[in-house]
């Protein structure tokens, strides 16, 4: 490190780079953040549930690449007025590679690749970071960790429904009772075939439309109204262009919005062709649910889901207990993913038809969530600490460690440079349990003094030296070296 | 997906596309791969084995985002030539950002970010997965997992130590025998010491010298020489131009390289005093290895490290034994990783004194290298697949399904929409060890077929029907429905 260089001025790029020599920012770009151990500790154990539920499914363990060539996975993002359209892109020199959005588009490419060498179905389970360019903003992430399962190669809804029922098993394992959740099924044919018949046929004003829809969680029934009209202001002021919808076509989609169940829907007496697929699509996958004697779902309209893929039935999983945001205010979390039926991606790549369904769950909102329901109580594995009172003793210091780590305890020599009361404080930062003080009485009698510091935490403050320390008989003790290993972790 | 679009166009960039409608490309990008079950399962083995070893070491798992600011990661890669100087930038607006290309500079960053907060030394562990972008060729990736321990803030020599032990330790947690690697160690301070005596000052000369040194398993002793000197031809005829240093000096460089060991080191007579320095520290890793107990490691003064903000001590981990390449031919392994001192990295951010070291281990080179020595045999966890021979019995198959996955076992119904003998096939090629058969006979008396396909896979291209099967008594057994979890789980 001769020199110091500010920023980097990529080849491909003609940005000019201001060349004063000042300090980094220590600061992270919007939308990523850093991740502690307790949280990766509890991620962890989500990932070891969801890797076992998916195993016992019997789906296959993938991993696809970040990168894939931009025009291979699409462009299938909502909002298409993002930067980038939403996506990181790079150009490679003859191509333009993107970081994936998602983990269903590298699927349907990979299927297409290995088209003849795969099982069909083939179901697969992936687990990985996507990546969107959002506006960076509070709660948005541009990187977050995913999960998806999915079937490829079968238009059986036998597929589509034990989706479900996987997720809502790996969210039982993972710690969530079973009215916590539910998992919201709809049909993207019903609002298509809703369209059709309201003779909706401009693709800008079913798109406007759809997301309209997709709002009603958040600007409720008056707010979709406006939407599918003219337009809403929000509380900001910004104002968001509406679909134009005649009245009457208004009015119609919000009594289908408004239908709960199948009853209801067939209530509407939509006659078109798609509509009454999508029925019947969903009366299949309620009968299969029976056949799982899975109860924890319910049918909802109202569910869209952003991506442009699906053709089919789609599902949302929902968690149904408040959570407090960055504010600490009490919100609804509602969705932690959701996926559907998208029969024609594989077709992208293939003259071949390859019906698919998949769904995909947001690791990260889960954990969120999860962590706020403290549910959680790993024991803490800081590891023990060796004070560094003498450097002569240092070859009985390692004669203790050696003996912790082959007894599989978690312990350290500090390896700082400072004096004792400095090495008490670090241990306190490291939510170190226990410190072992060893100086020549110790040493010479091969003993060892384990102070344990929960018990000691709340004299801690007061103490300033060595011989202050062994006053308080309670939080330590002294015994021979050859007992250590079990003292410790009785 | 109404519409085929080939291509995305990232609004920062003004390349044309092509707008003729035609197929995506199914294949990857040069220098990325997709990775399957087999593979992965050996992979979460390997990396509960480093996480284990982590934590008994005292060590924190942190995880920091896959971007960073442009101008946090610094330019600190070897070969300068590479495309974007080696990183993937993207244009955000008012500051570029690009994807990690080691967990170092991010750990740095973070420490700066975090200096208040943190315990001193920081010892922390992450694993992740860096980007470079490299020219693709055979075998050079894009992007590869590596995982890294680094001490921040001490500058005690015990934690370059404590590093290399902790890395034999995994890599001997991972099934590799003691003589199967060994850790090379090295210090900065000697080369650079080395040329201060030497009087090569020119910075450019300095880094094609290191360079030179850094080849010498590729190009040998004479190779190097040539690359010191006025240059160097490959086979294939590309000329690397040379350092132009005069023959004295590179007899010097040579002696330095050839030495192997303290003994030999100090008989170079380098008065310099950062060579000095570079001595005495290696001796003092030498001492705490005997602490240790470690015997493993070999010191080796043509170990340089490729990054450029080593400070001191430098550490590389190799394979001894040979593996096959791509082309099925035997070479010899080399380094799977390696690290040192960067005492200067954190003060890029802050003013202030931050001395740390640490370890990176590329985790795909050593589940490549360990796949191939076929240490590992998990038993392969594939379903049992339950046939469906009449839909009219779904509800019996169901009960199987739901017995067997209460039961923790592998399980899935068929759940394509082909015929029997289809559902065979797709059972082998699964690699399912048993299918479930059940027609009129078994429902009707509440019994199972349970055929065995590992011993049944002989034959199993002769047979056509279900009739054929039940000839093969020893492949295939009919008992009660209440036997089978019992009867798999033996």
């Amino acid at each position: 490190m001769e020199q110091e260089v500010v920023g980097a001025t990529p080849t491909s790029c003609t940005k000019k780079m201001n060349k004063k020599v000042s300090k980094p920012s220590v600061d992270l770009p919007g939308g990523f953040i850093d991740r502690k151990e307790k949280e990766l500790v509890i991620r962890d154990f989500l990932i070891k549930q969801i890797k076992e539920v998916m195993t016992k499914y019997g789906f296959e363990f993938l991993e696809t690449p970040s990168f894939e060539y931009t025009e291979s996975l699409g462009k299938f993002l909502p909002d298409k007025d993002r930067p980038s359209d939403g996506v990181f892109s790079f150009d490679d020199g003859k191509k333009w590679l993107s970081l994936r959005y998602d983990l269903t588009a590298p699927l349907a490419r990979f299927t297409a690749k290995n088209f003849d060498n795969l099982p069909r179905p083939f179901k697969r389970y992936q687990l990985g970071t996507v990546w969107r360019n959002e506006k960076p903003g509070p709660g948005r992430f541009r990187e977050f960790l995913q999960f998806d399962a999915d079937y490829v190669g079968t238009n059986n809804l036998l597929s589509d429904a034990e989706l479900c029922v996987l997720i809502s098993e790996i969210l039982e394992k993972c710690g969530l009772a079973n009215n916590e959740f539910n998992i919201k099924i709809s049909n993207r044919k019903l609002s298509k075939g809703l369209m059709e018949e309201l003779n909706i046929k401009d693709e800008n004003q079913q798109a406007i439309s759809l997301r309209a829809i997709d709002k009603l969680d958040r600007v409720g029934i008056d707010g979709v109204k406006l939407l599918l009209g003219q337009g809403r202001k929000d509380k900001s002021g910004d104002f968001t262009e509406g679909a134009k919808l005649e009245e009457k076509q208004i009015d119609k989609i919000i009594e289908f919005l408004n239908s709960k169940g199948l009853d209801q829907l067939e209530k509407i007496r939509c006659k078109n062709k798609l509509f009454e697929e999508g029925i019947n699509e969903l009366k299949q996958i309620v009968k299969n649910f029976e056949l799982f004697n899975f109860k924890n779902f319910k049918i909802d309209p109202a569910v869209v889901r952003g991506l442009e893929y699906y053709t089919g039935p789609i599902f949302e999983a929902e968690l149904t207990f408040k959570v407090k945001n960055e504010k600490g205010i009490d919100i609804e979390f509602g969705s932690i993913g959701g996926g559907g039926r998208y029969d024609d991606l594989v077709k992208r790549f293939k003259n071949q038809d390859c019906p698919a369904t998949g769904i995909s769950i947001g690791l990260d909102r889960l954990l969120y969530a999860l962590t706020q329901k403290k549910i959680f109580n790993f024991s803490q594995k800081n590891p023990v600490l060796i004070c560094v009172l003498d450097e002569k003793y240092m070859n009985y210091y390692f004669k203790i460690l050696n003996l912790l780590r082959s007894n599989n305890i978690n312990s350290e020599i500090y390896s700082g440079s400072s004096n004792f009361k400095a090495q008490l404080k670090y241990a306190d930062k490291r939510n170190c349990k226990y410190v072992i003080i060893c100086g020549d009485d110790e040493v010479s009698k091969e003993m060892v003094t384990l102070k344990n510091l929960e018990i000691g935490s709340k004299v801690s403050e007061e103490i300033k030296s060595r011989e202050d320390w062994t006053q308080s008989k309670d939080v330590q003790k002294t015994f021979p070296l050859s007992d250590l290993a079990k003292e410790i972790k009785k």
